[in-house]
């Protein structure tokens, strides 16, 4: 089966916001064996969506429109989309009661513009966005499939995972099997060095590619197949062996992330949590409770950005700051004291660093960042280098302070 | 002049890599009035490309391709073009030349791919790539210009700087200016309606849009003319009628983000600001650090996950909670004055909610919020109803309370 993407996008045109969504649902239709033939960027017009439509039917069996819906600037599109169908509009009730229904809930006033979001081309099937008021769109033209969903990405991805990735996977013959080791705080070389021996074993159908991030490479392996059970359990086998080689830099797999592994461990140990962050300015603390449950393990964090917060509510010694200085192993150890005592904890992270683009000395340049995790009787440090860029330093002390907090809570 | 992208890249295709020059070159074209019509992608083989360069050379009168170049896979494509022109290849001398000059210096040796490299389609006009083998090309096609740049961003950016956007600069005879006013905390209906009238007066060739995002909505006003400067002002005029329209809820224009907007007033004011959190979870306190130069006006947070720091370090009153809930207008009353008072501050901004997606009551549905933003002496209040999904909600408040913050300290 081939796939097209049609992006319906004016302010992509411009080069006022990046098209993210190519890219994923590129990804999404490679795992599930669905061969990607185009990707085409139209405007938000009338002529301009139908000559995309006609080009990308052409070349493929499957359409997937992404833009061009919402409360504003859905009439354009869904017009298109019936004239390249040949069908005529209609008002759908069922569409109208759920915009209202929720409306009312929010204690918001409908708009005309909510009425146009209920004109639908006729012949249509609706699938439900679990994330907004517009919904999907399915037609079939031709033995074509063609699909439309709003721009707005979380509502693109729900409609995709809830719905259409599990359509067209059923529509595929082919199976890729992927399956990732997430691994943090290890730079890529020294992994792919750790794994050359199982690597150099891999038959034909099995590919491995590293993708690192900040502070995080992802080891991902990717078996190819017509017998999905067999590959599953063959790309299983090999990971594995990557798995007991890398040891503990491994934090999860697939789509776990770092405060995820952390919050299962520290929930099952059931032992309280708090953060002490200084540059991080409450970037770890809003990682950990960007998790469902959190608050089962997460208590609360001190953000001493200004040092008096560090002297009077976490109790820095001040002759400390002044002798080794704000971004200090010593600091970080006495911010680690402080909040376990204030907040009454068992375990706590602290962070202090120069994020820079301003502050950096010889001695301590921009991206010198001191990470401490532990208990009042047992503690780990850790100097991190990180660069000149204020948002990644950020980031990766972030990533840093998260993976010393779930090895630390692991040995527990 | 309408110019379309033609990506000549499988690794896109598949998701292996992001797209990131398209974004580049539409904001290049976007800069100098050169309005993008398409963006394609399509696959390194002969008919994909042959294809692509139909339908863009159909919609545009310039087609800048990128990809499909270098050692190894250049062949395809060149010929596609040659093949698209109707034209036969021949062997560049001078191209063989350079590339053997510059191997003799690097002391590596010549291979077939290198000749290979030298064959050019009849009727190119070649562009000098400073930092690679491959030279950008240039062809006449009816009237329309197709360019051909490697696929590697900095060679393409290179050959774009140097060559294609000064060329480009002459031919265009348009001149495109965008201006974008953004909003937060209101509507797109409730802005498009209030702007309606203003909207009404547009001439044919100053278009509005809206980008909605979460808590925040962008108007973005384009003019396309031939007059440079009386365009501008004509956009401006336009604009400043809006602004003057949506009042406060305007947090700022173009690149402007509402904390930077908030940095400028509170430096200007010389107002020292913290924050309180429960359930965004020191989000807010993360978007004020990301802006360089935040120390100077943020002094930290409390982030109150549980009700004993709420109670404990904020000085909330345990009645308080007990009589109206950990999410009322009187707990984040009570968290306003309690972290003034323990970090010293002029003004707070105390966030208490429901995230989800556990949690909501028939009277307090997830999603329900209360934040107070204020000084000792005067709070504002706002109840905000979100949404189902942890994350949007997470971010709606940090979004409104940072406005709230912005709106507060500008009345000060």
């Amino acid at each position: 089966m081939k796939a097209s993407i049609l992006i319906i996008g004016d302010e992509i045109l411009i080069g006022q916001i990046a098209d993210t969504n190519s890219g994923w649902i590129a990804q999404q239709l490679a795992a599930i064996g669905i061969s990607l033939v185009n990707i085409l960027t139209v405007a938000d017009e009338h002529d301009a969506i139908l000559s995309g439509l006609q080009l990308t039917t052409q070349t493929s069996d499957i359409v997937l429109m992404t833009g061009g819906l919402g409360p504003t600037k859905d009439d354009v599109t869904k017009v298109a989309i019936a004239d390249f169908l040949g069908v005529d509009m209609y008002f759908d009730q069922s569409v109208f009661d759920r915009i209202a229904s929720m409306f009312k809930k929010l204690n918001r006033e409908l708009s005309p513009h909510h009425h146009n979001q209920c004109l639908m081309p006729e012949s249509v099937s609706l699938i439900h966005n679990s994330m907004g008021t517009a919904p999907g769109m399915l037609f079939r033209k031709d033995e074509k499939y063609i699909i439309s969903m709003p721009g707005v990405p979380f509502e693109m991805k729900a409609i995709m995972n809830e719905h259409v990735v599990p359509m067209l996977s059923n529509l595929s013959d082919q199976k890729i099997f992927h399956f990732t080791i997430k691994t943090a705080c290890t730079g890529e070389t020294i992994i792919e060095n750790r794994i050359t021996p199982i690597v150099a074993q891999l038959p034909e159908h099995i590919k491995v590619s590293y993708l690192p991030s900040i502070g995080a490479v992802k080891v991902r392996l990717t078996g190819s197949g017509t017998l999905s059970e067999h590959l599953e359990q063959e790309v299983m086998n090999f990971a594995q062996q990557m798995i007991d080689i890398l040891g503990d830099i491994v934090f999860g797999f697939n789509e776990t992330s770092i405060q995820e592994s952390l919050q299962n461990l520290c929930i099952e140990k059931q032992i309280k949590v708090a953060t002490a962050e200084s540059c991080t300015g409450g970037n770890i603390a809003a990682k950990i409770v960007s998790v469902p449950g959190s608050s089962e393990y997460f208590k609360g964090s001190i953000i001493a950005y200004s040092n008096e917060i560090k002297i009077n509510q976490l109790q820095v010694d001040q002759h400390i700051i002044e002798q080794h200085g704000v971004v200090s192993e010593e600091t970080v150890i006495a911010m680690v004291n402080g909040v376990i005592d204030l907040l009454n904890v068992d375990v706590a992270v602290a962070v202090s660093g120069i994020a820079g683009p301003d502050g950096g000395t010889t001695e301590k340049p921009i991206g010198t960042i001191w990470l401490c995790v532990g208990t009042k009787e047992k503690k780990n440090t850790y100097l991190l280098h990180s660069g000149k860029h204020r948002e990644k330093n950020i980031e990766a002390a972030t990533i840093y302070g998260l993976d010393m907090l779930r090895r630390f809570v692991k040995e527990m």
